[in-house]
């Protein structure tokens, strides 16, 4: 096996965040699960932008956001996902090779325009999405760089990566690629109705096609059908070589081999927005595998960045995650 | 003279914010001066865009920030700006308008692209701007309209307005008309650059057709070439009927008739960016007086205001400003 030239490669829908304040009644009214993400139309995403509050825009999709955070980090990165060639694409592609992450996907240059999320923020601090998938319908296994896969330690895939009709094919190529070049692949299930959606395809690849697996509470459940989260975690142990599971304020549970360890949340002042907690959780642990740590270790930097990103609006770091971690002393 | 439907009207340059954390040094080596405004050609807005790091996208406009600032605090308002209609321009009046703004003004269908500022923050909160004008260009006295200016207590100009070339006479007019239907006329002098850039033209409307002048330290003394804060203030009393002089942590001055109304800032834990942090002043200040609130109250909402919009990135507030004032206690 070659050295890896690069820590993580990310593969996801590339989106830009559409983020404003609301309330439950509008969630209510509008018929969003709150805390989920529910995939819109074109023409529901311009009706629901019509009727939301005064929003901000910033880069976002699950992997991107892990992969800003992993670069934040200090690590090296690529990415591979779809944007339009127009402004919204342009301002994907400009924020996440700003930060150092090799972006190479082509953008599409007809069809459907760069994917949007709408997310709505309640004051719990708690995020709703609704997602137009928009150009990343786009993506297919020819986007797969398998020169990037084999470059990096770890191909991270995220589970809302099954929603467009393509992209499984392209999971599925990825993933097979990695595993030719003796790499790992880690997967984040994402969301407990993505998982509702295609829980078939998440088991069948969980059980021989992933070494590493993210999962919050609900999604974890939602794979294995039950309401019991140790039953699930139960479940999951032996299909992968390590799960880490999130718990929000409780922290994390990191299973591997036989052994469970238990990773606290780091102290947050105040929750403003909840949006990227997971995927910033995703970025700490996989910086810290990537570059050796123990387990309770990458577990540790997972809970730091994740308490970053909850401290404010929108789902890219704000702050330096690499002096937070040196300042922290958790390495 | 009729009552008033509107507290206030803003007319300024509609621009969207495109804001990244950076450095002195870079700062530097692009030739900004801090905490100053620099115009910059389409050009170089592209160049820079693709040197900053990544940013998040928000609405901006020294005027469209506080006419923001006003419908948050309950103030019924109105706005006068020109986009262009493009997706820039569409986030721009979808966010005013989202919050409750009147904003009618004809969106251009040629020439520039809606306005952007590249806002660059520094570690000590401070801000940098280059703005592109843009659409902003196009705006001209065709585009006042007089009824909306008759229907609101006081017209509220920014004084960056004067940067683009048709603007002055956009100015002019909207001060007359509000003359005539027996209202106020607010002028903010902006940046100490641009009253550099216009100082005789200053001069003349503060002295002539300004009844409530808002500037900071470094704007009154450009406007009266002095370095002392003082001998500036001295200066434009009797000029008009009222200067709010802000001081950052110092607070503000407000000078009326013979009086001098010391008002102190409102604490903030940490400050992360101070844009908007004078518009969101004037929003407050403005708020109370259209309320009819004794002069140091104005100067109290709007200490808290400032204080909202220096707590987190970007320059519209995401907390609700009625809601904070209440709760500070201060009408």
């Amino acid at each position: 096996m070659k050295s890896a030239a690069l820590d993580v490669v990310g593969i996801g829908n590339a989106i830009v965040d559409v983020i404003a304040h609301s309330d439950e009644q509008f969630l209510a009214a509008e018929g969003f699960a709150k805390g989920a993400m529910t995939l819109i139309d074109a023409e529901r995403a311009e009706a629901l932008y019509q009727k939301i509050g005064p929003a901000i825009e910033s880069s976002g999709g699950s992997a991107g956001n892990t992969m800003a955070g992993i670069a934040s980090l200090g690590g090296k990165g690529g990415y591979i996902g779809k944007v339009r060639n127009d402004l919204l694409g342009d301002v994907f592609r400009h924020d996440i090779t700003a930060i150092g992450v090799q972006f190479t996907t082509p953008s599409a240059d007809h069809g459907a325009g760069t994917a949007r999320c709408l997310i709505m923020v309640t004051s719990d601090g708690q995020r709703t999405m609704g997602t137009f998938l928009g150009a990343c319908v786009d993506l297919g296994p020819e986007d797969i760089d398998v020169d990037l896969i084999a470059a990096a330690q770890v191909t991270y895939l995220e589970g809302y990566l099954f929603d467009p009709p393509r992209a499984q094919e392209a999971f599925r190529k990825a993933a097979a690629a990695a595993h030719n070049a003796g790499r790992k692949v880690a997967l984040s299930l994402s969301d407990p109705f993505c998982v509702g959606r295609h829980r078939d395809a998440f088991r069948d690849l969980v059980a021989g096609n992933v070494d590493i697996l993210f999962a919050n509470e609900a999604e974890i459940c939602s794979l294995y059908e039950t309401d019991d989260f140790f039953r699930a975690a139960h479940a999951v142990r032996g299909h992968v070589e390590i799960a880490a599971l999130t718990r929000s304020e409780h922290g994390s549970i990191i299973l591997a081999d036989n052994l469970t360890h238990q990773v606290a949340a780091a102290p947050v002042n105040r929750v403003v927005d909840t949006t990227g907690a997971g995927d910033l959780y995703a970025a700490g642990f996989l910086y810290g595998l990537t570059q050796g740590l123990p387990l309770p270790t990458c577990g540790a930097i997972g809970s730091l960045c994740a308490a970053e990103i909850i401290s404010h609006v929108g789902a890219r770091p704000e702050a330096s995650l690499h002096e937070l971690v040196a300042t922290a002393g958790v390495v």
